[in-house]
């Protein structure tokens, strides 16, 4: 599926599940030219049939096993829960100087959970392309998702070097910048920056949807800046987020208590009618703001009432 | 004023306060020519200076007494801590048959803090035109700010029909879709929908603020979805925003009260590994996202990376 005069950067890839992130993976592959065959292995035919719809793949599969098989890359791309069971069922399938990667959310659990089935000589190059959307599924993915954004690369010391440059060549034809972190830290960084805002996302809209029915209506119907955003955040992939939590439970349950207890004293605040202590907390938060928008990480918003009170 | 061929709506308009929502009104009567004279008050020359440089005005000063004289509208658009003062204030100007209005966030504080002081004849009609960014002041301002939204009215019962009805005019001439409601419940719905989520932006990126300097630095370099969402909410003005949850203090400590005890239950299910709850509440919230979604209050969004994990 070569398109490009210059030789592919992987002889066969395997893409163990094929949601948004590995389907756009997929598409930068097909698009440059970088895999000389790509399997794809999904739960169902249904997926696998979409896949091939797509034209995302050479081959597909619903047994990890036969897609790693005499793989030179394998990118696990499903639900964190899912992968001891995957590193399991492909070990014995994966050849000398394979290289396995994957895209998810929680770095220190892939070494927990892949690491002790691999057998010797296959490299464990961890990633984690931080781009995404609140749609999931093969049809959702699209080649550019990645471009101007980080990569993180969490491989334990020690390390092929060859392996973890290999991977991240790959991330970088995506369009990704890339950046070694340890995963412990990656994390700690990941559970403020994206898991507990989604938490709570996830945690109003509830909230609002528990309301008497007519009030509930209302809310619907004048979803306002703040809450409309929250709504985008919590109609992301149940799955994903569920393991997300379970798997950076540590991390998670550290910055929420700091989080709550922050929560507390505005609360306090609010109710002790102490204006200055919100007016202070208020205009410190805009100091990271313009951080985020220094570090370029800020796109501005397309619509003008994002901010509606 | 007038540049259109139809007579204004309103001879003389006052506009106390003119910051993102006033100048944008500024610009739409501009625009529109429905208002024969526009004055502009604000509390400090600079912005007065400003306004002046932007023509959004026909007159300023720094005494609403003086705005506010002869007018045939008021609007009051200043921080909802400043009504009372400006209500006293400006008492003595007003002429009968005057229509007092504002765009505030908080509705029920309105008809207590400038009803009292209203002269007999003065007609009063609250408004909250449901709109914003996160900028601030006369120059972040533009006409078309308001185009398709929302603009909920609470005129206590028995208000004048003629008045209330010039005042949806004029956000309807605006591009804005009219909703009557009583101010308690304006209240109420916006406390989850807008104040609530707001007050959780201010604190988790407050929170981020707070971490050891390089975590910081980390969180700021790769502030993924979630997070630079908030921090965009986050930046909205200080005290615009303190004087929001002050004044609207009950129905936000109740909401708030509500989230606190959802996100609770959320921590606990993750603490004991509870997947089933988590799943089963974010499988949920995708409903109330496709509410907003045929609602007509989402728009889709720009960018690919903001559900990014």
């Amino acid at each position: 599926m070569k398109e490009k005069n210059t030789p592919p950067l992987f002889g066969r890839v395997a893409l163990i599940g094929i949601g948004l992130i590995n389907s756009s993976l997929a598409r930068v592959m097909r698009r440059d030219g970088l895999a000389g065959h790509i399997a794809a292995c999904a739960r169902t035919r249904k997926t696998l049939d979409k896949v091939m719809e797509l034209g995302l793949a050479d081959s597909v599969t619903t047994d990890p096993g036969v897609a790693a098989r005499d793989a030179d890359l394998v990118v696990i791309g499903s639900p964190l829960g899912t992968y001891a069971e995957i590193a399991q069922h492909m070990a014995s399938s994966l050849k000398p100087g394979c290289i396995v990667s994957d895209v998810g959310s929680v770095k220190e659990s892939v070494i927990r959970d892949v690491g002790p089935h691999l057998p010797p000589g296959v490299h464990l190059v961890p990633a984690h392309p931080i781009a995404g959307t609140e749609h999931s599924g093969p049809e959702a993915g699209f080649a550019e998702l990645f471009e101007t954004r980080w990569c993180v690369l969490t491989p334990a010391a020690g390390t092929d070097a060859a392996a973890v440059e290999a991977v991240a060549d790959l991330w970088r034809r995506a369009g990704m910048k890339i950046q070694m972190m340890e995963a412990s830290r990656h994390d700690k960084v990941l559970a403020i920056t994206s898991h507990v805002p989604h938490l709570i996302a996830y945690t109003i809209v509830g909230t609002a949807t528990d309301l008497e029915g007519d009030l509930r209506d209302e809310v619907i119907k004048f979803s306002a800046g703040g809450f409309r955003d929250f709504t985008r955040i919590a109609a992301s992939d149940p799955t994903m987020w569920r393991d997300v939590f379970l798997t950076n439970k540590e991390a998670v349950l550290e910055m929420l208590s700091r989080f709550s207890e922050d929560l507390i004293a505005l609360r306090r605040a609010i109710r002790r009618d102490e204006g200055q202590t919100l007016f202070d907390v208020f205009t410190r938060t805009r100091e990271i703001r313009r951080g985020v928008v220094s570090a370029q990480q800020h796109i501005p918003p397309k619509e003008p009432e994002d901010g509606a009170a």
